[in-house]
């Protein structure tokens, strides 16, 4: 199956690289599943239902979350009813929403899991994100059918956090059990995707869908301001500039008897950052 | 002028990794001055002089520091008399050794200043990095001695720090005013390598040299231990596979009269990242 | 019943202080339990089973721990077979030891149960406190035999924490549950002592058992060289000044029918700091 | 001279416990000076000028604050024209305001120094408050006229920080030479006042002046919900019940030859706190 990740869309600049791109990625990679990040998609700040359903219509399978998963808060209340978003399973128990899914392939044969976790280092505490994903893998096991109904032909691992160790060891802990653990939240796509021993594919962070003429995302000014004169200023609002937009994540083929990855390579599209986009 | 930055070395594996690859790294981009970043050198924890010695030996003209800059605490004593070490520059008032050289390029007719500054988010307390850089950049202006006798033909400013946005901020600030703004710390190499609108090259981290079968270089058990089981494990200790060690960082050419990027590519060579070598 | 805490020993000092005064303290105030966090007890770090053992001998009936809970590895190996050493609640599952114990109180006739938790906020990542804390005073509630078999005459908390909030929420949140909740960790304590709206007794730092002519029970030289310097320096190691320590903490009175406080003081003896011993 | 320091001042039901207790203990402390912490007296959020003079105009005669400084932003605009209004010392260079300034007592003969300076650990990046606060305790020296034009009859140092390792360090390092080091920032008062070696007054938190029926000030209920819950609930607002209310501080007397204190008193009044009320 082939797998296309993308990171953390960062506003109205993100979202309309993201779908301005989608065509083109689609039409190259032949995607079988496609996962976005939107926890910056709506301003900068979370993400509303309506601006899930754009994603969702341009060909989006589904959507993962992380921090800044309520910052617009009606959310909350709507993502009861929306299966193809997943919010950080370590959440406490009561969270609305949940924080794993399993979707169908766009060949309508294979079933993808897909699992949001968040990290905890420099991060807002909250519980080990470990023991939750050990829980849903010991339910649902690579490998398709074969494993039983609870199998699962691919599996997605987004891992929200800061620290870099934090994510490798997800990427270390889950290898051979899951298809791809990718790094989302730093808004910087690294350049040490591998297939780790397992057959793991890994990323650190797959980068956001944004201007990368700004601070992460956002406009320099504001957060300039903030860091070196400690007193208020602007708000922070998304990079506006469409010609500095990168569209950043990740492509994986599996293997489709056992779900591990065979390939992987870095996507980025748009902009000025280094242009990669595999051929398939 | 060419320049050759890598990223924090660590450990033996580290380093016999940049002393296998350096030859050929020297011999294809002709690099007129090569910097190492050498704060995990020495076991994963700082550096020795003798080991500073060693890349001096081979070929490196300056190596900077970071956090771990006096985990080998003889250093303190000796780094007074090593111009080609340099340690934070927002270090306290007193602290040993100094913040930024002037070093002779490797042709004997070009200058060059190399800053290391920390960054402060999700770091130790310390001074606010960016008064002490404009200091010195207020005397010492790249454009070489068309700029006075102070001038000179490049500037590298090595940005330790965890967080992306710190690192980046630092990159527009001096965007313009030197030649490159590279990170470290996080000992993974980001791919959002860009020359900024004034001129600068930039890329939120140069990644480690060392071994990326690990946890940012250390051995996965001990890390996967402490974070997983809270209690005490083993010690860390540097990876030890040759076979994955990839040497990674940054190289520019500079504009010899403006001193400012014309060219920047990633470097990785060596292990299973992708590999990224300038044609120089 | 009356219940006497008492907050961290730190080193030779603090134990020797508790030592010392604990004869008078257990005549002046009749105590029917007594409760000390020693987890700087064995010089500033951890704790032995021998100092623990040394602790019972003198009387104390419960010791619990906090975030250096293993700074003396061996504990590791020990904790299970030590009834009444209890660490924090909210470790990994799996980590040896108890998070809660229920013991006799010193008149034969009542149970008292002890929980230690410990909380996140500046500290290192850890799971939610709050659930299985609730779960346990789902099972063991207070109100004695009354409640069945599982009901307990006293229940004391030692919420481990830095945040002054992280305290006071755990306090608010077991308000009319539990006899008393007291924080530990600061080494400092405070003036805030209160019976909650619901009948528990709150303070939020119980203060250390050490030597305050200190930074918060280790040597002034090395704290300040760190701080200040930012160079490695001195070992950190306990104050020895047996003039300056204070052993530090809360006696309750509860009411033996309902297990709530119904009075409440500091307890602050010796050394140099404001005295307050209640009278019985 | 008796001075008389009050902690931060939590919203209207702590602006009007102050207000409601000073005339009370004007009349029976005679304090030749008072400050007090401001940072949180508007709805929790930093001060305005008005409420500033409000507390000029009721006797107070120095108002501090601390990292909720600018939460009301029009004050960047106003603190220029406050001689009697100070903010941390250590934000940087160009920061609107004073980091420490010189006031008559109320009898007139003589001069009183207070310094606010910031910690930074578990608190947001600032320069290190050590130098600063050396270079002004080199100009202005404790011991009156006797110590040349730029002596001071007493100095006041609030060091508004949440470690209490960091406020121990700040009064070990300036004991002797000023006659006051108190806390403020945790909202808790301490019962750890004692005059060091040198004859320094020193407590490590003040404690605040209001509700505390509260978590550090502020309603319950927002306080636990994003505690417990990590989504978004209610906007904190400062506790309103003036039956709880208590106002906090330490009342010093220094000699009036030295300027060092003499005798030091904790200050609590009003609500449920056990009461502290010097006798003069
Ligand atoms: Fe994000
Ligand atoms: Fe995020
Ligand atoms: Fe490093
Ligand atoms: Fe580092
Ligand atoms: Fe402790
Ligand atoms: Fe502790
Ligand atoms: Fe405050
Ligand atoms: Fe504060």
């Amino acid at each position: 199956m082939r797998l296309l990740f993308l990171g953390d869309i960062v506003g109205r600049s993100g979202r309309e690289g993201v779908l301005r791109h989608l065509p083109d990625l689609k039409a190259r990679l032949k995607p079988d599943f496609i996962v976005v990040n939107g926890e910056n998609a709506a301003g900068g700040f979370g993400i509303t239902e309506k601006i899930a359903q754009e994603l969702f219509d341009a060909g989006v399978d589904c959507v993962t979350l992380g921090n800044h998963a309520w910052d617009q808060k009606e959310l909350l209340g709507q993502i009861g009813r929306l299966p193809q978003l997943v919010r950080p399973i370590n959440y406490p128990e009561g969270t609305p929403g949940r924080g794993f899914t399993i979707l169908p392939a766009k060949n309508g044969r294979h079933k993808v899991m897909v699992i949001n976790a968040m990290g905890r280092v420099f991060m807002d505490p909250l519980d080990d994100p470990f023991p939750p994903v050990e829980k849903v893998l010991n339910i649902h096991r690579l490998g398709g059918p074969r494993m039983g109904p609870a199998g699962v032909d691919a599996i997605i691992m987004d891992m929200h956090a800061e620290a870099s160790s934090e994510k490798m060891i997800m990427g270390h802990v889950l290898d051979g059990r899951v298809s791809l653990v990718v790094g989302t939240h730093c808004h910087v796509p690294t350049a040490d995707l591998q297939i780790l021993n397992g057959g793991t594919a890994y990323q650190t962070d797959a980068g956001m869908c944004g201007d990368y003429d700004t601070v992460i995302g956002m406009k320099k000014e504001a957060a300039i301001h903030k860091m070196l004169r400690k007193t208020p200023g602007e708000r922070y609002s998304p990079g506006e500039n469409d010609a500095t937009v990168t569209v950043c994540g990740v492509f994986v083929e599996t293997d489709d008897r056992t779900g591990l990855a065979r390939r992987a390579e870095s996507v980025r599209v748009g902009g000025r950052l280094g242009q990669s986009l595999p051929v398939v």
